[in-house]
C-alpha cells in the first residue's frame, strides 16, 4: 500500500512516500518551502534515483499540494502511474489536545476536533489543517489518518500534566502539560528496546529528542509518563532559540523594564533565546567550533544546554524511581558525540559506562556491555511512524 | 556577646536575642506584626520565661523597634539592663545581589550596595533596609551584620545561574539565578555532615528546604552548586501559593485570554497559585487530612508537590554526579513525615532505604544504617547564624 506522508507547517510542507506491506520501503521524498512568499522552492528526490529541485511560484497550500502530487505521477521523477494509486495520506498534527491519545482517520468529527485544538497551537494546527482540507478536495475518497505530536503523552499521570496554578485555568482554558515530539519518542523507546533485546514493557527509558526543538521523555513499560515540553514548546530543555524552563516571573520582569507586549514578549522567549541568546549562533555545530576555539559564550551555551539536559536525565529516573537506558535522537542527538558524551559526563553515578569510540562512531548502542544503565543512538523516523500508523488503521477499518 | 537579630518584612519585624561566646544561647525572642496597619500586634518571650502578647498601634518600623528595645531593657521581660548590653546586630536582608558572597558589617557603602539591589527585590530589601537605618538611629555606634538570603548561592557556576536569554539583559537588567533560602541550606548542609560524621567537603548533599517559601538546593562539598529559586522566589517547586516551574508561555496566554495586566498576573502567580490554586487550601496539614479523607484535589496537590521535589532532588543528584544526603528542613520537611516518605519514595533506586519508624518519629537520621544514601531532618536555625556571623564579624574587626 502506497501512502502520502505529510508535513504542513505554515509556509512549507515537507513529504515522502512510502511503500508499506510486509517491507516498508520510501520511495520518494522532498518539500516545498515559501509557500505563499517570493521565491517558493521545490525539493524532490527518489532513493538512489534522480534528484530534483527549482523555484516556482506557489501561492498556496492547495496548489502545493497539487505540485506534489503531479510529481508523484511525473513519469520520470514520480512513484506512481496515477492518483489513485496513493491509498491513503497521514498527516502529522502537531496538537490533538486531550481528545486524541492515539492516530485516528480523519472524519467530518475529527476534523472539527483538530480545528477546535487550534487554540492550542495556533502557529501549527491551522496549516495542518490546511493539508488535510486540500487532500480531500485532490484526492476524493483516499483515506487520510491523522498523527498527533501530542498523542503519546496522553498517558501522563495528572501529578506530571497538572500546573500549580488555579484548576479553575485547567477547566477553562486546558492549560496543562501536553508535550510534544510524541511521535519520535515513542518510536525510539521502541527501537532502543528492540536494539537491547529486551520488551519494551520491561524497561525504564529516558528519550532525548534534540533537534531544531528539543524535548526528554520519561517512557516507563512503553508509555510516556513526563516529559520536558509543556503547554506548548517553549517549556523544557534550551533550544535554538527559544528559552526552555525560566522563572515565570522574568517575562514579566522584562515587559516592564523593557515595555514590551505580549507579542514582542513571545517573540523574544521563542526566536531571540536559547542558544542565540546566550552566544548569537543557533546551530549547534558552529557553536561546538567556536567553543573548541575557546570563546566564552559559546562555551557557556554547550555547558547550559548538556547541563539542563542532565538534569532532567536525573529528574526522570526519579519520576520512574530508576532508568535502563538513556536514548538520543534527532539532529544534535544522533550527530554529536561531544553533546552525548558532555550529558552522559553527568551520569556516571547511575552506572552508566559510556564507550567513548562506540560513541564517537555513532554506533547504536553507546555505552559499554557492563554498563549499568545502556546509552543508546536511535534515528528517529517520524514519517515511517505515520505512513505505520495510517496503514495499519486503512486496513484496519476494511476488516 | 548579646546579639539582636533582626528579620524586617514589609509589615512585621521578627526578633531574637542570642549570648554568644563558648556557647550559643537563645535569650528572647518575638515578633510585631501588622506594622503601619490598624491593629498592630506585638508578641515577646523568654525562654522558659514569662510570654507576652499585646496590641499597641505601631506606625512605622523606626517605632516598631523602640518597642523591642523597650522591651528588652524591660525589668521582667528584659534580657540586658542598658541598651549598651546589646553589642551587635545582625540583620535578614534577602538580596545582595551579585555584590555579595558572604555575610559583611554594614558600613556606608554596604547600605547603598543593599539599596541598589532594592530592584531585584522590591518587596523585601526595602523593609530590611527601613530595619538597618532604625537600629543606626536608635542604638548609635553598635555594629551592624548584613547577611544575605542569597550569598551561599553565589558559589553557583555560570552553566547553572545563566538563563538562556539574550546575554544582554544579563547584563543590564542583571537577570540570572540569584537563589534564597541561603543562610538555611548553608547551615542545614553543615549540621547534616556533624549527623553523619563526615566533613561538609567530603560530601554531596541534597537540601530540601520546605516551610511557607520552598527551594531545593545542590551542595557539593559545602558549596551551593545549584538551587530551584531562580531570579525571584517564584521558580522552582510548588510552593504555599506560588506556581512555582511552569511553561514561560503560560503567563502570557493567560495575560491575553483573561485581559490580565503586569500586577495581575505577578498576583496570580506569587498569591492564588501553588498548593492553594490546585485545591483552595494552603496549608500542608490540612491538605493532608482532606486527601486522607479521599478528597481528590487535596490529593493532587500532594502529588504534584512531592513529586516536584522528587524530581529536583533527581537533578540535583545528576547535577553534581552523586548524591550522599538527602537532608529535610523548614515546616514542612522538619513536621510531615508523610511527606518526607513520598518524597522519599521515589529514590530507593539511588539506594536510599527509608527507616518509616525513624521518620514517623522525625529522627536526625530517617535512613537505614545500610542506606547508600542517607536521609536527615535537621531543625534549620536562620536566626542563629545570622547571630554566629556577626559575632564572628565583629570579633574579627577588633583583631
Amino acid at each position: 500500500m502506497k501512502i502520502l506522508v505529510l508535513n504542513s507547517g505554515s509556509s512549507s510542507i515537507k513529504y515522502q512516500v512510502f511503500e508499506i506491506d510486509d517491507r516498508e520501503t520510501l520511495l520518494a521524498k522532498g518539500l516545498i518551502e515559501r509557500i505563499g512568499l517570493e521565491g517558493s522552492e521545490l525539493r524532490h528526490s527518489l532513493p538512489g534515483g534522480p534528484d530534483a529541485s527549482w523555484g516556482k511560484a506557489v501561492p498556496d497550500h492547495n496548489l502545493a499540494i497539487g505540485e506534489i502530487l503531479s510529481l508523484l505521477t511525473h513519469p520520470r521523477l514520480g512513484v506512481v502511474k496515477e492518483l489513485r494509486g496513493i491509498e491513503g495520506v497521514g498527516h502529522r498534527v502537531v496538537h490533538g489536545g486531550e481528545r486524541f491519545a492515539e492516530s485516528v482517520l480523519v472524519d467530518d468529527d475529527v476534523h472539527t476536533a483538530i480545528r477546535d485544538c487550534c487554540e492550542l497551537a495556533p502557529l501549527h494546527n491551522p496549516p495542518n489543517l490546511l493539508g488535510i482540507e486540500a487532500c480531500r478536495r485532490l484526492l476524493p475518497g483516499v483515506p487520510q489518518a491523522a498523527v498527533f505530536d501530542t498523542a503519546f503523552h496522553q498517558t501522563m499521570p495528572q501529578k506530571a500534566y497538572a500546573y500549580a496554578i488555579p484548576y479553575q485555568m485547567y477547566l477553562k482554558h486546558k492549560i496543562r502539560r501536553y508535550g510534544f515530539h510524541g511521535t519520535s519518542h515513542m518510536y525510539v523507546s521502541r527501537e532502543a528496546a528492540r536494539a537491547l533485546g529486551k520488551p519494551v514493557e520491561a524497561l525504564k527509558i529516558i528519550t532525548c529528542h534534540l533537534g531544531n526543538g528539543c524535548s526528554v521523555a520519561a517512557v516507563n513499560a512503553g508509555v510516556s509518563v513526563d516529559t520536558s515540553m509543556g503547554f506548548t514548546p517553549l517549556e523544557g530543555l534550551v533550544m535554538g532559540s527559544r528559552s526552555g524552563d525560566l522563572d515565570p516571573y522574568v517575562p514579566l520582569y522584562l515587559m516592564e523594564r523593557e515595555r514590551m507586549g505580549i507579542p514582542e514578549m513571545s517573540d523574544f522567549l521563542n526566536k531571540r533565546s536559547g542558544l542565540v541568546g546566550i552566544c548569537g549562533k543557533k546551530d549547534m555545530r558552529d557553536i561546538l567550533e567556536d567553543a573548541e576555539r575557546g570563546e566564552r559564550p559559546a562555551l557557556l551555551a554547550v555547558e547550559v544546554f548538556t547541563y539542563r539536559v542532565a538534569k532532567y536525565i536525573g529528574a526522570y529516573a526519579m519520576a520512574m524511581n530508576g532508568v535502563d537506558a538513556i536514548v538520543f535522537t534527532a539532529g544534535m542527538g544522533e550527530r554529536s558525540a561531544a553533546i552525548r558524551s558532555r550529558i552522559l559526563s553527568y551520569a556516571s553515578f547511575l552506572g552508566l559506562d559510556l564507550d567513548e569510540e562506540r560513541n564517537a562512531r555513532g554506533e547504536t548502542i553507546l555505552s559499554t556491555p557492563g554498563s549499568r544503565v545502556a546509552a543508546l543512538m536511535i534515528h528517529t523516523d517520524e514519517e515511517l511512524v505515520i505512513a505505520r500508523d495510517t496503514h495499519r488503521l486503512i486496513t484496519a477499518r476494511a476488516r
